[in-house]
């Protein structure tokens, strides 16, 4: 059993020497740290190996992302590298201004603290969750998915080997040992030491966290997108953006579910849709309305229209305005992302301004929401909340800030 | 029994024009509240005497929280009216930039949607969360306390009318009549509807609250705020701060608790401090250092260190360096306000950096800790979490954001 209040203590006794470090001696561990699971991929193989014989009854999917091998470390410790070229926003001043009290205040961008990850069974995401909270100042406490327990400990011990050997508190990374949800919920309660909790994995994982934790959660969330083809789109544009939207990775979470469409296009390009993902076998249902012009597709219920498929499914609604689409859009969306199709300013404005959702389209594929492809150089997750953070998330989003207030003897009056 | 989900629903269609009203439409409804507040004064009054007549045993500081007269009724107009003039963050580009697909990508200040504020009996709360939401473009549900209903759903009342008779959807704003804990505890967990509940009051209606949401929290929080007395310090400078972080108004949570002093200035300047507390009648408690010098003032315990006492006592804990008082006040800190005094630059420098709090003082009271004194125009709550926001909230921290992703057929390789 891990004593979590002790891991705490000591998460937030290494934060506080983590909030001090330079950027360049955090650059140098990171180096350190790819250097090293290099030299240790062997027994890291080793233990990756016994996680692999340990496991029964799970997908090829779910086994493919729990295996190591040469080639995937390469990757880890590539990705590693990759975190000491991004800028480093601690000690960033947001803001500063003088009061009418003559204080001087300066808004200034410090760790968040202690985080909490707690994820599945990917060993990729113990160090790079590792990686990106270390270098923006931050400790934090890994809870990973059981079957990946002997690769994540012995991942963390070739971190930690690293900070010992450079004069950093060790406990900047600490694994729990014990997998039972008990002590995940214990870890979920710990609101003196966890300063935030970040859920990565299924939509079920990130809905027990959010309904157990008393922690702060930033919740990365699910996505039932939708692309709206307005009467003024090109039809060629819009079904390109649909087939990429759809099938260029349909188990992500910014991928297409859901096509809206106005009904002065739909007799000509709904066949031209229908038609570009066959070849992607991609099934499509629709309402009445598209079912007189694709007769052979099966009718969406209710569920369709709150469905994330992640699969090679799609359902078409069919609208008389734009109004139409934005309300059927805001009542089904997850409030991730959403794209119009339109040659029309004043739709795409529309559009823009009154869809709820962390990222809104014009004339691009929704497949674009993502921290590498937003150029923010890595990528926590994508919120899909408003509190702290919302779409996709970068090193930013792993910070708070605090007021630096300089006087000279004020007091109150 | 209130229908919970019908009125998340309601405010959750009421948001959507609120989010997009211009700032002068705001501005003018709310004009026209504070002149309905006015004009409804007498009704308002006749409700307010009812929940005055039903609440009994309670103290003469809550009942006066709870009475409304022509003057407090006046001054909630004109807190209204001054919302009116503080500028509107809903619209602004906080970034914009261009990614390497050319996709011309805004960062763009949206509502939150819908807030949930759960607070105590103090009707001016009531008003003064309507003003703020509605600036800021957010339907608001409010769950005040019991004793004050009356007074709350007529003050509602009033607020939906002016509303009606200016096409906005009466939504916006909305009052539980059930006061039950489960009804509460059911609004807390609503998390298809609302999407931040801020809880104001004691720090026990904030751990409730933090303790049973499901809904994201902003935590506004309790201050055990100290004053460091570093050994370069002026001792004048630290005798002025310290009286009046503790004596200008005790109860609240910006108020001085503890000092700690450099021992080498201790025996000068603890004296002075003594002094100068007497005429209020501060009770000093203090470790064994501080009693060498104060011989009559009792030992301070360690649930003396933890204390938000919001009373006219303070406790004294004598330390033989700025790391170890920097180290005392981590550890007992509710990561509020903190301040030093010292006219040394490189110590002044290591506690602004060092210390983790909202707010780092140098030279100056911690009861400039405030939404108005930092010169916000509002104050929502002074936040001690590190997510979304930190130190005192005004207009913005009632705010999210939204990416805006303009493109020309872009789709993803």
């Amino acid at each position: 059993m891990d004593d979590l209040i002790r891991m705490g203590e000591q998460a937030q006794q290494a934060s506080r020497q983590l909030a001090q470090l330079s950027t360049a001696r955090k650059n140098k561990i990171l180096k350190l740290v790819a250097q090293a699971l290099r030299q240790f991929k062997n027994e890291i193989i080793v233990e990756n190996n016994q996680d692999l014989v340990n496991v029964t009854g799970l997908t090829d999917s779910f086994i493919d992302r729990l295996t190591l091998d040469d080639k995937r470390i390469e990757q880890i410790a590539t990705g590693v590298e990759q975190v000491v070229t991004l800028s480093d926003p601690i000690g960033e001043i947001n803001k500063g201004w003088k009061t009418e009290d003559e204080l001087a205040i300066t808004k200034q961008r410090v760790p968040l603290g202690v985080i909490g990850m707690i994820y599945e069974a990917r060993p990729n995401v113990t160090v790079d969750a590792f990686a990106l909270t270390f270098k923006t100042g931050n400790a934090v406490i890994l809870r990973g998915g059981k079957e990946s327990l002997l690769t994540n400990i012995k991942l963390v011990a070739v971190i930690k080997k690293v900070l010992r050997d450079n004069d950093i508190n060790e406990h900047a990374v600490q694994v729990l040992h014990d997998t039972a949800h008990e002590t995940a919920n214990k870890m979920m309660s710990l609101t003196d030491y966890i300063d935030v909790l970040i859920p990565r994995g299924s939509a079920r994982l990130i809905k027990t966290v959010v309904e157990n934790a008393k922690v702060p959660v930033i919740q990365t969330g699910a996505g039932n997108c939708h692309i709206y083809v307005d009467e003024f789109a090109q039809a060629k544009m819009a079904v390109n953006i649909i087939v990429n939207a759809k099938t260029q990775r349909p188990s992500v979470c910014n991928a297409a579910e859901k096509i809206v469409i106005h009904s002065v296009v739909a007799t000509k390009i709904l066949p031209m849709i229908a038609k570009a993902l066959k070849p992607f076998n991609v099934e499509l249902r629709g309402d009445e309305q598209a079912r007189k012009i694709l007769p052979d597709i099966k009718l969406a219920t209710e569920e369709d229209w709150q469905t994330e498929y992640n699969d090679y499914i799609m359902a078409i609604k069919v609208v008389d305005s734009i109004d139409d689409a934005i309300n059927h859009i805001n009542k089904y969306n997850t409030k991730h992302s959403e794209a119009i199709i339109t040659d029309n300013y004043a739709n795409s404005e529309k559009f823009l301004q009154q869809i709820d959702a962390a990222c809104v389209y014009v004339n691009a594929s929704t497949r674009f929401t993502d921290g590498f492809k937003f150029g923010f150089g890595a990528e926590i997750g994508i919120s899909t909340q408003k509190l702290h953070a919302r779409g996709p998330m970068g090193l930013e989003e792993l910070t708070s800030t605090k007021y630096l207030i300089r006087g000279h003897g004020q007091i109150r009056k």
